[in-house]
C-alpha cells in the first residue's frame, strides 16, 4: 500500500463560523493507496478528539495513538486501499501538524516565535469540515465515495452531508451524535476545569517543552475522567473487577485497585503526548456541535442530505447514546428520506471505545455499503 | 418532634479492621423523637459519603447538605418520630463532629494542636458500624427495629446485618451495593488524584482556614466528576438540555452551557464545605467495601443474616447498579433465606441521586416494612 504524508499550507483566509479568520493555515494529511485518473475513488476518514491523520500503523511513527483504525483500512480490508484512495487529515485545532493553538501566530515571519495560545479562534466542526473540503478541492477532487468517522469524526461526516450535499455519495458516522448532550459536555467540563485550574497551565502560557517532558496534572486528571466516559460499567467490571495491586497495602490510604493504576498510567502518559490548549479547543468544538445550528430543526438540516447515510451506534456507549443516532434515523424517515438512511445498533459491552475495538462487529457494514455504491 | 444532638467521647480504644487503633474517639449524633422505657423503639439512620448526622432540616444549622432525608423522617412521615426514636450518627472519618483526619491526634492534651492528617488510620465500613454499635450499646440499646441508609449508608446497613445479626430486625439498604465496582472506584480515583495533585493540598498539610475560605480546586474538580456519577444521561438531558448561558459568548473558549455552570457552582461550593482529607478517607472506605471480605463468598457472609432485608434500587443508578442489589437478593434466595428478603427496583431517571429525590416512589415501602415488624 502506497502511503504519502505531508502538510499543505493555505495562504487564503479560512472564514470561520465565529466570524473570525484563520490565515494562513496548515493541514496535515496522509493518503493511502492511489488516486485514479478520474480522481473518483476517494474515501475521506475523519478523526476523533485525540486522533490524527494517521489511522494506519506506520513503523517509526511517534504520533500518539496512531494506527487507530488499522484494522479497517488497508489492502483487502473493509476500506480497501487496492481500490480506494483513502485520505485522512488532521483537523484544524489539533496538534499533529495542522494549525492549532500552539502554532505560531505569524508563521510567515519565522523570527516571530509568538504562539496563538488563547488568541486562537474557536474552531467548530463546520470549520474543520470546510478546511478539509478546501484541501480536497485543491487536489482537484470534486466528489468522494464516502466519508467515514467515529465520535468527533462522525460529527464531521454528518456535517459534510449537510454543508456539501453533492460532495460525498456515502456518509458513515459511527458512535456519534447530531448534537452533544449535557452528560458529555459535563465530562469535558471536568477536563477543562482541571486544565485551567492547574497552576502549571499558567493561563495558557505554559512551557511546551516542560509539559512534553513532565505532563500536566490537570490534563492527566481530566483524561482519567475521560477514560471513564469511554468505557462502561460492564466493560470495567470485566476488564478490572475488584483486583487490587499486589504490591499495595489494602489498608494504605494510597493503595490502589488495578482500575486506579490503569487510569493513572493512561492519564499521565496522555498528558505528555497531547496539548492542554488543543484539548480545550477541541472539546469546545465537540460541545457546541449541533447539526441543526442555523436551521429551524434537525429535520431541516437533514433535508440537505443527498448522500446515503449509514448510522452505526453501540449499545453500551454512554458518551453518545444509540438513541442519538436513532434520532437522526427517525428524522430522516420523517422528512421522507427513508431510502437514503440505514441504522444499525451494534451489541457491545465496550462502551464508547467500541468504535476503536469491535471492528469485527461493524467492518462488514462499511464493506457492504461501499459495494452498494458501485 | 424532640431533637437532641451531641457528641459522645469514648476513651477505650476502637480496634480497627486494619489492626490499627483509634483512641480516644468522638461520635456526633442526633436523635429524633423519644426513646421508650424498654429502649425498644429505635431506628438507626446511616449516612452517605457527604451526609451527616443531620438528616432532618434544622433551622440555623450550617452543616453542609443537612436535612437530606427530611421528607422521610418526622412526625407522621414514613419513619415516624411519633412512634420511633430515630438515631443518626456522623461516621468515624467524616468531619461533622466525629473523629476524622482533621481531628487533633492527642485531644486529651489541649495544648497539642497537632492534627492527624495522613496519620489518620484507614477506617472501613465495618469500623464505622462497630463504632455506631458501641454508641448505641453505651445508651443501653440492645436491639433496634431497623437500620436504614442510602449509598454508603446502605453499605453500613448491610454490614450491620452481617456483623451483628441479632441487633436489627430490619435492614433497608437503598441505592447501594455489596461490593463497590470499578466504575465507581474510577470516579473516586478522579477526585482523589485531583485532590492529591493540587499544590494547595500541600500533601495533606493545607491550611484548614484557607480552604474553608477559598475552597480547594482539586476537591472542586473532583466533585464535578462526582456530580456526573450521581446523575444520568437522561436526568442531565431533562435538567439542562443544551441550554447555553445567555451572558456567555457562544464562540468564546470560556463560554458555558448551563450544565457547566451547575458543575462549577456546586463544585466550588462543595470545596469550601467539605474537607479533602476526609474525602480521601471516606472514598477509600467505599472503594474497599466488600461484604464478602473475610468470607469465602457473598453467600457465606449473607448466611449470618437474621434480620429482614428490604433492598431498594433505582433503574437509572449508574454508581450502584440495580444489578448489584439484585445480586444480594439472588444470593439470599440461593442460601435458603428467601423468607427474609424483598427486592424492589424503582423506575427513575434521576440516577443515583434518586435516593435523595424520589421519596414518593419508595417511602411507602419503608413504611410498610416497618408496619410488618409489629
Amino acid at each position: 500500500m502506497k502511503i504519502e504524508t505531508g502538510i499543505e499550507t493555505f495562504r487564503k483566509p479560512l472564514y470561520l463560523e465565529s466570524g473570525r479568520i484563520l490565515e494562513p493555515y496548515d493541514i496535515a494529511y496522509t493518503t493511502y493507496g492511489e488516486l485514479n485518473s478520474e480522481k473518483s475513488n476517494v474515501i475521506l476518514i475523519t478523526h476523533a478528539l485525540t486522533g490524527s491523520h494517521k489511522p494506519v500503523k506506520e513503523e517509526g511513527s511517534d504520533i500518539f495513538n496512531h494506527g487507530w483504525w488499522d484494522a479497517l483500512i488497508g489492502d483487502g480490508k473493509a476500506i480497501d486501499t487496492n481500490r480506494y484512495f483513502v485520505v485522512s487529515t488532521n483537523v484544524i485545532g489539533s496538534i499533529f501538524g495542522s494549525t492549532s493553538p500552539i502554532s505560531p501566530i505569524n508563521p510567515l515571519n519565522p523570527s516571530d516565535k509568538e504562539l496563538y495560545r488563547f488568541r486562537f479562534p474557536v474552531v467548530t466542526i463546520k470549520d474543520m469540515v470546510k478546511a478539509q473540503h478546501i484541501l480536497l478541492q485543491s487536489w482537484g477532487i470534486r466528489e468522494v465515495q464516502a466519508i467515514i468517522g467515529g465520535s468527533m469524526g462522525g460529527m464531521q461526516a454528518l456535517q459534510f452531508g449537510v454543508d456539501f450535499p453533492n460532495f460525498a455519495k456515502l456518509i458513515i458516522p459511527i458512535a456519534s451524535t447530531w448534537a452533544t448532550q449535557p452528560w458529555t459536555i459535563a465530562f469535558n467540563k471536568v477536563t477543562q476545569e482541571a486544565i485551567k485550574r492547574d497552576p502549571e497551565f499558567k493561563s495558557g502560557n505554559y512551557s511546551i517543552k516542560e509539559i512534553s517532558e513532565n505532563g500536566l496534572n490537570g490534563l492527566a486528571i481530566g483524561r482519567m475522567a475521560g477514560h471513564i466516559s469511554f468505557l462502561s460499567h460492564h466493560s470495567m467490571r470485566s476488564k478490572f473487577g475488584r483486583n487490587y495491586r499486589k504490591d499495595d497495602g489494602f489498608y494504605d490510604i494510597n493503595g490502589r485497585f488495578q482500575v486506579d493504576s490503569y487510569l493513572e498510567y493512561n492519564g499521565n502518559k496522555f498528558s505528555k503526548k497531547f496539548d492542554p490548549l488543543s484539548y480545550l479547543y477541541l472539546t469546545k468544538a465537540i460541545n457546541i456541535f449541533d447539526l441543526s445550528n442555523g436551521y429551524n430543526s434537525l429535520g431541516d438540516a437533514l433535508s440537505n442530505f443527498k448522500a446515503k447515510l449509514l448510522l452505526i451506534s453501540f449499545s453500551g456507549d454512554l458518551l453518545f447514546l444509540p438513541q442519538e443516532s436513532e434520532d437522526i434515523y427517525r428524522e430522516m424517515k420523517k422528512i421522507g428520506s427513508s431510502e437514503l438512511v440505514e441504522y444499525f445498533e451494534i451489541e457491545s459491552s465496550y462502551g464508547h471505545d467500541a468504535f476503536l475495538i469491535e471492528f469485527d462487529k461493524f467492518d462488514y457494514l462499511i464493506k457492504e455499503a461501499l459495494i452498494g455504491l458501485s
